[in-house]
């Protein structure tokens, strides 16, 4: 059976769509210098369906186009694509199957926000664009080995309660989430960014939190007047 | 009313051609490295009116067109565009409001001053490129919330007698202002530069202010014989 | 005598194909910003034949083509070619003559991972990504001078018996091994992605080595399950 | 009276040639980072005649051609051109006029070495690409003031003698010799990149510097076998 005889065919329309969509973003983290060779993942949920589409594993970032994104099921199994997918899949499926309002998911191992993760260090919430985007702290999650669903639940547990849209998972790197992919990948470069600059204000000295009043002020604002309506 | 109703032809000429200016500068922003994803923005004084020209909020650097860049008065009120001007208009405003002979006002989260900022620690004049361009140290202004003039008016009593062109908002990051835009844009690209590099130097080992006499002797010059007559 | 007086018609194919693919694979070092000016080079060996294909000595990497390149023996003399061969031909084709599974060799001299190589300590495997593609820490080698075979044995000796394809050849700088040019070019990236973020992570603090069959099961499925089959 | 009455036909053949050189080098500088808007400049000497090439002041680098650079005689008086030239000039024209093996110089802020300077650290010889291209130590010259020929003189006197092609002046940053510009270009991107390398690494602990007799040999064996002969 094809893809086709499956689904109905607004959801047809919304794999095409994510498809091309899933790909470009993935130019994003080459821009924004997150990954390395094939490294790093995006993901984005195909609304009102149990799927989701990402990148094939191990393909690099030049060669890919919408036609090379893969579709599975929200247990990682294979759906649509020849090629088979990110070796993270399975955490990325675990997200979407429970946290219902994530539309997308990214996967990195970006220099500064894996160093933090390497030493099990949150990243502290001391300047403003940190409240803006993370609302606090940016938390590590439990070390756990890819094979199983324990990276997928360290990724909820952490986050699952949490203002902030980036896990660090220890000694391996940062997860991220948003509404849509787009959002997610917001994240992954927003966490990158502000695990450098904290990294470079840590190195020549101590650094104060933020109060936390002013940090609610900052997310609530942020969250909501900021960018176009 | 449209714009052409409210001001004379030489104005409109003047927010046409800084459309197309502060458009380009943003560009200038991305190839230094001072902004990462949305953040950052340029403004120019429309000359001869209480009026500003500036970035959209939350638009992509890609995106930038000199058609999506807002107009405001100096209380960053909506004057004309279709986007929502900069999160931080008033910050622009109210240095407009204040410091007469400012044209450019930049703000930007650039990784190496915003980390001497997140200490609140103001970057020391050692090397000759400092004092040509800043006349000393780069000083930092208080913590101040968005949302009021609180940051605008943190500017402008930090730099009003300074020679420096930037200042360290703390915790959060630098506003540099200038002549024109152009000059702005150089104040915040050349505040990056040198904060880094005095970063680098002290990481190593202890810096040595330049002597008070040499500062004063390289500020003169600088500003006065370098580049084209 | 010329080439195809010497060699069977699929040798001069080979290196035919291997002339374009090393040429290619440099832009791969700019691109991940291990070379300065003319430093670094890569090299395949030619299936079925005591020869290998390498960078020119001293051209720039604007101006190398697949003609540039330069077809030495496994002693490092000249075979064919209008260039002198690499300054390194002679550690390359040491490897070559002792290794026979080894089908590609780079050597840069990438800022972090020469930086370790400078203090003579290895990468030691704290993330999972070291893990994955190193099997282990990323050993350092003895400290030999260019110009005998010291620099080769050197490398020899220390990859022997590792997982690690990178060895850190001490005050010197990185040398990496693959099946193919590909991979060594790959391991090359890697190795001064890991070199970098580990860096990072050291700067503030200690880091823990991740339990040996932790290391061992990423190892295992990175090597078997990662990428296209 | 122009230039062409009062210089023989093969001097302003070269003029022409060396405005076209000495231009197209400058890309070189922003290619490896080593300047920030409109910072750092290259010269040429004009062979057979007292007379250099070089940038104008303030111009960016994107603004360049061959026609802006400008021509001035050993004490740095405007020959032939329409803008004015770097505000460096006098310190080129120093050297020209005292060392008349060198044909050309290169001065820049690129950040590692300038963070040396600002520190009066010389870069100690711990890796084999510095023994290469320095031949030892990269010296600190004096801290000197720009608008007499005392920076020339800091210069002159710290290298006379020296193997090293580059000098960070103290509090100010590297300035770089060499048999023609392109070599002096050469000298500043490896000194811009062994001090990042040597930051790096003594960053996370000490380095030793390599035995003189290693470096006596690799310096020797750099200079007359690397490269097309």
């Amino acid at each position: 059976m094809t893809l086709s005889d499956l689904y109905p065919s607004p959801v047809l329309q919304d794999i095409e769509r994510l498809r091309g969509e899933v790909c470009r973003l993935h130019a994003e983290l080459v821009r924004w210098g997150l990954v390395t060779w094939t490294s790093g993942n995006v993901s984005a949920r195909v609304p009102g369906a149990d799927l989701l589409v990402i990148k094939p594993s191990g393909v690099s970032y030049d060669e890919l186009t919408p036609e090379t994104m893969v579709v599975t099921d929200l247990e990682a199994n294979l759906v649509d694509g020849r090629h088979s997918p990110s070796s993270d899949t399975a955490a990325h499926a675990y997200v979407y199957a429970h946290m219902p309002h994530v539309g997308g998911v990214v996967h990195t191992h970006s220099p500064y926000a894996t160093a933090w993760a390497a030493r099990g260090e949150p990243v502290p919430c001391v300047i403003t664009a940190m409240a803006d985007e993370f609302g606090g702290d940016i938390p590590v999650g439990p070390f756990a080995l890819i094979g199983d669903d324990s990276i997928g639940r360290g990724i909820v547990e952490t986050l699952r309660g949490h203002r902030s849209p980036a896990v660090l998972m220890r000694q391996h790197g940062p997860f991220t989430i948003g509404a849509s992919a787009r959002s997610a990948v917001k994240a992954a470069v927003m966490c990158e960014d502000v695990a450098r600059t904290v990294h470079f204000a840590r190195q020549l000295g101590p650094v104060q939190r933020l109060p936390e009043q002013a940090i609610d002020s900052l997310f609530e604002r942020y969250q909501n007047v900021y960018g176009q309506r």
